[in-house]
């Protein structure tokens, strides 16, 4: 028996893009479209609309601004019912760039926010609603926060925001499956009027269960990648999801074919999943910044050298 | 606050010996030894003590074997307070073979059983007791077993079975966390005066999180691998346990360097952990050996054909 109200959110291009500064190819990113959509999976998220006057296109790739005509390119000749969604970051998103949603082939816009940011969140929200898109808060660092601040996040997105819904987001990779009830338990007792979703990292190699734990409390909106790609450790990996996942409108075979074709390939060049100095990061509550620049290093299989620096972090 | 009573028996050499015919070099196991003995884990599991009547020594290294001389040569020398386990399969092993335990330095002997063979494991177990070891029986494939075969066999060896540990064995990484919960809970309100053991393997990336779950519910036997390594997917990886459990005689640093020197350059040349067709045997419960074998073809990165094959096996 399967709920009818999950729905599946694909962000390996959004979050798979922080590894690669969002320069795949356009045929990287139509052959993930079109395998997402035989799949029959809810949600693509392409990349993020950033302002160009904050980031250039000379070192950036085109899925950091996503544009229209960019994302109709890759998309367009592919039969499909996946929905198209961007992400923009609070402070970093130029809101003249974006069109009524009639005019775009974009379908969601959510905005990752931190629990100290969420009245700019609100904001931004409501304005793309009002412009005609779905939207979503996600809340990043979620460990971090103090839980006064969520409870007070929680219920001022309840009663101002339009979201559709509101992401927990383990950015960190940090929690375990007891965090994961505590956390969607609250969400749930407070936010009674949207969804709750999940958005796990896999530095723990947890992303997979923990996605789980959220769904056993009832989160419908579920963040996955394919292959599990996504910063550092990755996400919770969109197959090991489909193939948990009852509805019978998902198909895992595209998404095996895809991983064959186009990520076995790229998993050559590019360094993410189970890499000890992410799972270090996991366990310290810490972001995986300094894990992925000493793997650039002559020092990168130096582990107790870089726990020993991350834990002594905030007692000096 | 911590559990005393918890338990981490560590595998890897068993578990990881069914990837390369138990062949690990005396310098590997040894500083295993070593870097287990300075974490503060309880038990080192090194190998199997199978018969020479069944098995060639030219086709299997060592730990395939066991004995007690090989044993002395890899830990003497060492400060430790880590126990030697050592496993035997029902209908494998020669008991003439296992001396008194006063002779001999294994201090836990493991009978891996299926629920069927559950009367030859008690009286393998209750003879291997009387002979001074503690013991556990594993109940393996338990994915597989029916419900009414598993009461009956847990009432059983509650009452028949010298073992001090009963373990869940998720021989095949198909079990999600509310079966863990379901299953130790079985176990616990039937086996009252033993303890319960889980040992997980990892093939949807879950033998952490089942592990976890297995806590919540009072398992108390925990199975875990260096860096995973274990059959095909592997195991629970024992840095990520030792980083969640908060024993204070717990260390990670020494198994992070055992991992640096010994198990970086070991992965170059032994696959094990998340590889696509070991996930798929996870997804549908079945045994990794047709993954294990594709996996040496020159289709081994083929896996739509390889899902078909395995999810056609029970239609034909």
């Amino acid at each position: 028996m399967f709920r009818p109200q999950i729905k599946v959110v694909d962000c390996t291009i959004r979050d798979g893009g922080l590894m690669n500064n969002h320069d795949f190819s356009d045929h990287f990113v139509r052959e993930t479209y079109r395998a997402l959509s035989e799949a029959g999976i809810d949600y693509m998220e392409i990349g993020y609309k950033n302002s160009r006057k904050l980031f250039s296109e000379k070192e950036f790739g085109k899925w950091k601004f996503c544009d229209d005509d960019h994302i109709r390119k890759v998309t367009e000749g592919i039969k499909s019912n996946t929905k198209i969604s961007v992400m923009v970051d609070v402070g970093r998103v130029d809101i003249g760039d974006i069109k009524p949603k009639k005019d775009s082939p974009v379908d969601m816009i959510r905005v990752a926010s931190y629990v100290k940011e969420v009245d700019k969140a609100i904001s931004l929200v409501n304005h793309f609603a009002d412009k005609g898109y779905e939207t979503t808060v996600n809340i990043m660092a979620i460990s971090k926060a103090l839980d006064s601040e969520l409870n007070e996040a929680f219920h001022q997105l309840e009663k101002e925001c339009k979201a559709k819904v509101i992401y927990i987001v383990d950015s960190f990779g940090s929690l375990y499956q007891e965090t994961i009830e505590f956390l969607v338990k609250k969400a749930k007792s407070i936010i009674t009027s949207k969804e709750i979703g999940m958005h796990a990292h896999n530095n723990q190699q947890l992303a997979f269960g923990n996605t789980i734990e959220a769904i056993i409390h009832n989160a419908n909106y579920l963040d996955a990648t394919v292959f599990g790609l996504g910063r550092a450790a990755g996400n919770c990996p969109l197959e090991l999801l489909i193939g948990f996942l009852k509805n019978p409108k998902f198909d895992i075979r595209p998404i095996l074919d895809l991983i064959s074709k186009e990520f076995v390939p790229l998993s050559k060049q590019l360094e993410w999943g189970y890499v000890i100095p992410y799972a270090i990061c996991g366990m310290l509550d810490e972001h995986p910044k300094a894990a992925l620049e000493m793997r650039q290093t002559a020092k990168k299989e130096n582990y107790r050298e870089f726990y020993e620096s991350i834990k002594g972090k905030d007692l000096d």
